[in-house]
């Protein structure tokens, strides 16, 4: 691998997200075989301190204050966004307008507006051979990745039903501080684009189907909460007695939708999937319950990533002594599962983060569009405004555009 | 017991629903002490042979072929009906009316109209002593009635999230034969009356909130289906080639809710729970996924009947070695199962209408008015109409009436 | 019905197994077509008052305070016997003698000695026509007897590894009283005779192999309780201080196994399976965890009692992408299951009793050999006697004599 | 870090468990704030070309083909040995002789007698502050840490009851290749030291107690495999058709055992729990099902690393309303949890061997004693020697002798 051309990555952020991807940076090259070897050339953070101490925490071999100054450097290929929302756009762009490959965080951006202009950026970037990639790890989740097979190979015949539900419960406590996540100006929006624009993605890229409508409901459950306090992951207590401030984000998103059946079709009419789509940081007891559940002519699928190496299959030509299979994705013909450790040997959350540096480090060498591609999360913010609006008009049936389409 | 005072039942109907009644009547009084001794007096149906076929087999001392027969005999003191939906107005009416109880099954009736004149007809007849009750016999699972319990007493703080879900799959196959279940005008509705009515009602009961509004989806997969065949179950095989006739009902039902918080609060602004619902038949692999999760401010619980004598149960005080419990409802303390087996030792489907008769028997002894009273179960029709009201009107929110006034 | 055959039941004894047994024989003609009428003509006890109580209560139309009475009456054609163990031999043979058909509750007797005088009685009596049969009721649960097809099938390939354990907690206080199944002079055994003797019977039947030598370990965790107390169900508070008896039997057993391949061939060179069995009621939290674990060439199999309407199925043939599949066993092709509810509505602990009923009817009508037959819970009670002596050996091997011959 | 005292590897051996080690070193200071800094110094293999080609893959910065050589240099502080049983001894007290730490892979050794050897080699070199360990990585998987942590604490009471089962199933095939796993010579045993040492040596670890005393069988259910065959993972295909070789060592190994009590007590009278065990590599659909269950007092736990993010605990004050509690350990207060991602965003297998190195770290800068000491798997090593002995004497009871004491 010595000889290898190198990737050299510079990374904007270094909080939770950060730490993942500096450690899937480290570690794909160890496991994979890549075309290219990444190198954690530079991390960029406001404090210098703070940048200091996690560039030698996380690895990465210099450090700068302002990511103009990484995509201002010759050695470096790639930027990689892992800061809040609201900056992706125009580091993005940026980026790419200098001829930097890019790797953004979800969601794409706050806004259709932005995550528009940003793929309009990505797509002339991928005209000169500079890709863009929009990090929804889960798809790298070797269960999901083989539901993702199924539905392909059409396991599931034609797919029905679409349940969705992401469970978090770390806002349940009413003292639980406000932080850059409950800030609608950072954030975009709450629950809705922090978890369940995974699922949006998740749900569109498995059954190969946009969602052509919904009719949704918001819920802010605790409006105001403590200002400042000591952070426990993403909870933390705030203190009863702190000052509070308003939280301007949805607590919890439910929505129903119609998918566009895959081929063009759309409306109501169309023999697309229906779903059922529920995000929520109060769910008590479920720690990071992104569940899928797919129903079809054929056959069905069930996730739950709090039992994240399992993938539950049922196969009506099994019948009458069928059952939901739990299949364990650890055997070597399973995505990504042969580079790691004997069958049974479960991997972990921060795998889907090494996943997605091997597909994108490989699209690149290859000269590929990598996925999801920004105009992907460009669909998947299309909805997540489609909720929004829906929810503010009485949940009223709300289209959402379709595809991208250049314009 | 056979010096107590008999309680004399005539039943109306003979088929799935006759068969677990008449088990009921059988067996309640072998495992419960009852004030009442029920005899299985008579049963009624419109085909003179089946119906005698019947009596042997479920064993009744007599039959009749008109149910207006039943009503009029003196040796009659309660009519069970277990007919479809489009008859039980009529029938419940005329007996309430000649002074007999009445227990009839689930939904109460094929519209709102219909089940206001049962609910006056049954509110005049209790004024009385002749009582009236709807067979939502989920209700007497034990684990759904230790749910109650435990909300009843505090254990999830207040309720912010409700997930039902009824899945089912018996009619995914195409050629599944059209029966009085898929037509309108017998059955009412579809999976949303057969089954979601069941969620619905198990909804509002545990968490002691009515649903206040609406947001709705239904969809009607299949559209034609083989008019005749062979019934398995409640499946079975038409056979592709034989003639077809319209579904009239929806196949599947999705809605987003709110509750009213229980104590008068309603609409948008209160601080009741949201709610996400499904029912449908055709979630291949799911065979009676009558499922509810409940989350709130202390506690969450979670039940699934595939899994019948379990409820999970979550307890924010037991963190941080907190995890959802399984309890197995079958310990001396817990709802109805001291009657049964020793601890461990599950119960069956059948159990809750054994249940539903001991507590049916005891409300008509103590002369107290038995529950799911006539005005409960017009409460969850008025929730369906307003779920197919939303549908056809573009998911629009669509308050619910509230509980019943005697108007 | 009514035109059948009679089949006239006497039941000795009328405790927690007697109500099992009685709600079976109400029960069985009501949902199969039985080819004789079973009718509960009388029970016996020796409490003249009580056992008055039981008839009333459990449904049987006269009552006798002496099980010898039941014998001679002209109008008995079955004995029903569900006494302590202690007393099985006495009443089985007699009644065998005196012609009447015999279902005797397990284990079949306290020693090797009367269950051989048991089964040489039963010989005698099916060469003139009547027939006996030993309630090992778990060969009922419709999950079990779907096992049963499966390795009868072949679905499992050659048969390795056999896992047995039956957990249950009712014995961990302390100070829960002394029963009459804590007396070896009673009950023969504890945990080991009175919950092991289910696996080791499922075990042999399921595999269609028997056990051809244990090595065994028993303990008793506690050696003395309370003498008196009140019962709840099977465990109950004794109170801890009163006065104290020894308890006589073992609170667990363990023991492994080797197989004696099915056809004859034994021994330790024998390519039979290998298994490890667990009988405790001291598992606590473990309510009724009657687990089956097989593992063969071609497939694997689980069963939990806990989850009693589930069996667990591994197939090599969905390799790569197999799992185990947890099926329900409601389907209208599984065994059982097609007479009572639609698929996923799931049967409890009693229904069991009641398809022994239906298949001891369905063999005496025919003139066949019931299963289990009194030889088969023989070759249980000899290995329940190579446990014993295994366990008070130093664990060494111990062979376990072959099927009965007549000897 | 930068500054920090480095601790410079050399590990011998770079197969599966050198990649997993590797991945140890590189990680655990990433996400730890450890007092010395890993360096990845050299590796050693014999073969020239592939230890270079492992060198560049893992990570490592130089390369010697005799790992006689890593104990010559002065730059190594520390050995970490991942090579087969068979080599064990010479290396690990050859490198404890030459002032090095040592790492040692389980089994210690494949004999007690060299397993004493080594353990007063690392009884000599501790006095030196030369520390060692032995690799029973299982001990830091996060949910088994908790178990010890309840136990620790007297969640469980009295301990009476111990269940481990180690199930796996890559050697079912017939024409699964023989590879040095089964080979007596250089593995010492087959699944019972591959893989039954890890039940055992959790179950000494987590009850506080040693196994006094063992009943046992051995089986080897396909004596002969073909001799080549490509690897998959660690099963792979050999074909039919090769030419085959005997298999030396068990395919299975199952025995009941006696615990110590913890307090020096032992011998069949003493108040130790008692334990069932099993391993085997023929489980067919069991992947890693490294399962253990406790039975106290007042507690239990359940855990199967097919679903490693999980612990079950029963607590009997919970009584009524108990369950096992699906325990997801990723909370901050779990062992080594708050280290890496949010509650409810699991880890995996690799994750114990980094929190191995993490421990190890920590006590050489200390100053002392890791744990599992070479004492404690000169325990586990008599244990297993002990069932052998007992396999080879009809299953004849058979004492483990007491923990080392400087013989």
């Amino acid at each position: 691998m010595t000889e290898s051309t190198p990737l050299r990555v510079g990374m904007v952020g270094h909080a939770f997200m950060g730490a993942a991807h500096s450690h899937a940076w480290r570690t794909a090259p160890r496991f994979f075989d890549l075309p290219l070897a990444p190198r954690l050339t530079a991390v960029a953070g406001r404090d210098p301190e703070r940048v200091a101490a996690a560039a030698t925490k996380l690895g990465w071999e210099s450090i700068e204050t302002d990511w103009r100054r990484l995509i201002d450097r010759d050695d470096i290929d790639l930027i990689d966004i892992c800061t809040p929302g609201n900056t992706h756009a125009e580091i993005a762009i940026a980026a790419l307008e200098a001829g930097k490959h890019v790797l953004c965080e979800k969601p794409l951006a706050n806004s259709v507006a932005e995550a528009e202009r940003m793929t309009a950026a990505a797509d002339s970037a991928a005209a000169r051979g500079v890709y863009s990639m929009c990090g929804f790890s889960y798809r790298r989740t070797p269960a999901l990745a083989l539901a993702k097979r199924f539905v392909d190979e059409g396991a599931l015949g034609q797919i029905r039903h679409v349940r969705a539900q992401y469970l978090q419960d770390w806002l349940t406590d009413e003292n639980a501080p406000l932080t850059w996540r409950l800030d609608k100006s950072k954030s975009g929006s709450g629950s809705l684009g922090d978890i369940g624009a995974h699922s949006i993605d998740a749900a569109q890229w498995i059954t190969g189907q946009n969602i052509a409508g919904v009719s949704a409901l918001l819920e802010t459950f605790v409006r105001e909460r403590p200002i400042a306090g000591e952070l426990v992951g993403l909870g933390g207590h705030g203190g009863a007695d702190a000052p509070r401030g308003p939280v301007t984000v949805d607590d919890a998103a439910i929505f129903t939708a119609r998918f566009d059946g895959g081929t063009g079709s759309g409306g109501t009419e169309s023999s697309g999937a229906i779903g059922v789509f529920e995000a929520t940081r109060f769910a008590l007891g479920r720690k990071n319950a992104m569940r899928l559940e797919l129903n079809g002519t054929k056959g069905s699928l069930a996730f739950d990533f709090e039992d994240m190496n399992s993938l539950w299959f049922y196969d009506a030509d099994d019948e009458p002594n069928a059952g939901f299979r739990r299949i364990q994705v650890t055997e070597p013909e399973h995505p990504y599962t042969g580079h790691w450790w004997p069958v049974g040997h479960g991997l972990g959350y921060e795998h889907g983060f090494t996943h997605q540096v091997v597909d994108l480090v490989e699209a690149i060498a290859a000269g590929k569009q990598p996925t999801p591609s920004f105009a992907d999360a460009l669909q998947v913010q299309c909805v997540l405004e489609a909720v929004e609006a829906s929810a503010a008009d009485e949940s009223r049936w709300t289209k959402v555009p379709g595809g991208w389409d250049g314009r």
